[in-house]
């Protein structure tokens, strides 16, 4: 994996850059955004990143005080060089129509782009110089290659943050994506100072005990009717242990620890009639198909939709599409139990 | 680490060889003792490993099928050379009398002992020659440079197993002995043929469908009394579920989860007025004082003891002891948040 040499160009002749990342960011994008900031200003550069609020669990990473809230951010009259981190299209920024317009109504100098996400709308923009890799497994992975190829340090800062991006992307490297390759770089981290069981316990274990108690409701709905399970948290459930959405993350994966399932499902009630969809899959098995007949989307083992209706209806007519294709899914569980040769 | 040379020179001078490991099994003991017959077979001598049957999330290592049950194992009239694989004590190889007695009544020509735990009773045994290292993550890292040193192949088979045994052992890349050694190994695995998340999904998310229930049912009992967590399993939980003692590994592990929780407590009743307790912990808190003073032991962060009591009652003494070590885990809890300099 190699950096493109405009975007290297484009970084060595410039001395004002500004971060941006998706919305409602997750260690990928934190750790990444962070990562480049500290390589930047090694070299001797500003860069100021603006993102929404960090989550608990990334406040311990090196530098997330650093990070500007993207609600403050202002139409730049620097017209510095901005770079998205973790997502390639201004539209992902926020959820927020005015601040995309601020953005927008920024005109910059040049737009650098540098992502793991597959282009959804692949749009003509001459301006931006484009290195995605859909084959990394992290953002993050990619930040590790342009330090290396510009020469920087890996600080421990550095470490922590890139080590913070990979084992948020690869489920802690249980997902398919864990390759030889993500193992190498990860150790290379270590050796540079990060810590494996104190970042892996401050994004993954660090639950509330309120978190703790929707969980275990969630757990209680769970039905099992294989190879699909599914779970439900309902307006209540929320409101009772005063939590929020933010809080469900990772619910939905826990569910794949079941043997016999490959498709699992989280139904969240965010509002009265509008509810969130999750879906997870092992191995070969692609919901983003099952979530784009919704009008959703995502990746082939992580998707999801949005649903305008009661859970009722929405468990009803999701079960009916995946019954559907039942007997894909129950042919390519067959076909994933002989992976191993 | 490197093999001690009387080892190495052993294994090289013999042609015969008995693999033994300890009682209930987990993925460090078959993974090793599997690669280790493989690689000894690969140098064209002859290995047999005998062990307890294999529970269920084992079942995909190549070569499991190979392994006999320790319950066949009768005194050898052939002495071949014994190696002990991931247990340094042949008291540690069985609960049952008979099968110790067995063992020790076969006269071997040489005991070979490779592990990773702390010898508990140095006893005197000049027969032995061991090669522990308690820095070691897993067991199977240090056939990881057994092998290297007798200049064996990893093969597919091989890296699958060394992979499973590093994984259950470090909790997936999770436990503090997580290094940029046994990262780098486990890359090198994964090149030569390990596949991470296969291997994930066979060892960690095969929980059948009675186990999961009997894992919300623990989460429902859940007390949690900062920064101690406690769940507990009753005798009519196991049976209402049709689940035993092994179905509930790692749901311990699991309340580590919460933010504010350094010790996490399973007590499980196994029988009326007789309970098993498990201790983990996180950072410098050691659980294995406490285990000890109960009569039971282990490591820092993972350690447990048996009592013969009531729930109520074993749950009384411990928390009681807890107490009494308060200000001490309190003090330790303070320290670990300051683990990243």
């Amino acid at each position: 994996m190699k950096p493109p040499k405009d975007l290297i160009n484009a970084i060595q002749k410039n001395n004002s850059f500004l971060i941006l990342t998706h919305t409602t960011p997750d260690g990928d994008a934190f750790g990444s955004a962070i990562a480049l900031k500290f390589l930047l200003e090694q070299l001797g550069k500003k860069a100021e990143v603006y993102a929404e609020p960090a989550p608990q669990q990334y406040q311990f990473l090196p530098g997330i005080e650093l990070i500007k809230n993207i609600e403050n951010f202002q139409a730049s009259s620097l017209k510095p060089v901005l770079i998205l981190v973790d997502c390639n299209t201004v539209a992902r920024i926020s959820y927020k129509k005015e601040i995309i317009e601020t953005i927008q109504a920024s005109a910059f100098n040049t737009k650098l782009i540098i992502d793991h996400h597959i282009e959804i709308n692949k749009t003509v923009d001459l301006s931006s110089i484009k290195w995605i890799e859909p084959e990394a497994a992290a953002t993050g992975i990619m930040i590790y290659y342009l330090i290396k190829t510009l020469n920087g340090k890996i600080t421990p800062q550095i470490a922590t943050a890139l080590y913070t991006a990979i084992i948020v992307d690869t489920g802690n490297f249980q997902f398919d994506n864990t390759t030889e390759e993500v193992l190498q770089v990860a150790s290379e981290l270590v050796r540079c100072g990060a810590k494996p069981s104190y970042i892996y316990q401050q994004s993954f274990e660090s639950w509330s005990e309120n978190r703790f108690k929707l969980f275990t409701k969630m757990l209680n709905t769970v039905e099992i009717i294989p190879p699909i399970a599914i779970g439900f948290i309902s307006k209540e459930d929320f409101e009772e242990t005063e939590t929020s959405e933010a809080d469900t993350e990772r619910f939905v994966e826990f569910l794949r620890i079941l043997k016999d399932v490959n498709v699992s499902v989280l139904f969240r009630e965010v509002e009265r009639d509008f509810i969130k969809v999750s879906l997870r899959s092992k191995g070969d098995v692609d919901v983003s198909r099952i979530a784009t007949e919704f009008g959703g989307g995502g990746h082939k083992n992580a998707a999801g939709f949005r649903i305008k209706t009661s859970f009722e209806e929405a468990r009803r007519r999701l079960i009916e599409k995946l019954k559907a294709c039942n007997d894909t899914l129950f042919k390519i569980v067959q076909d994933c139990s002989n992976v191993q040769e």
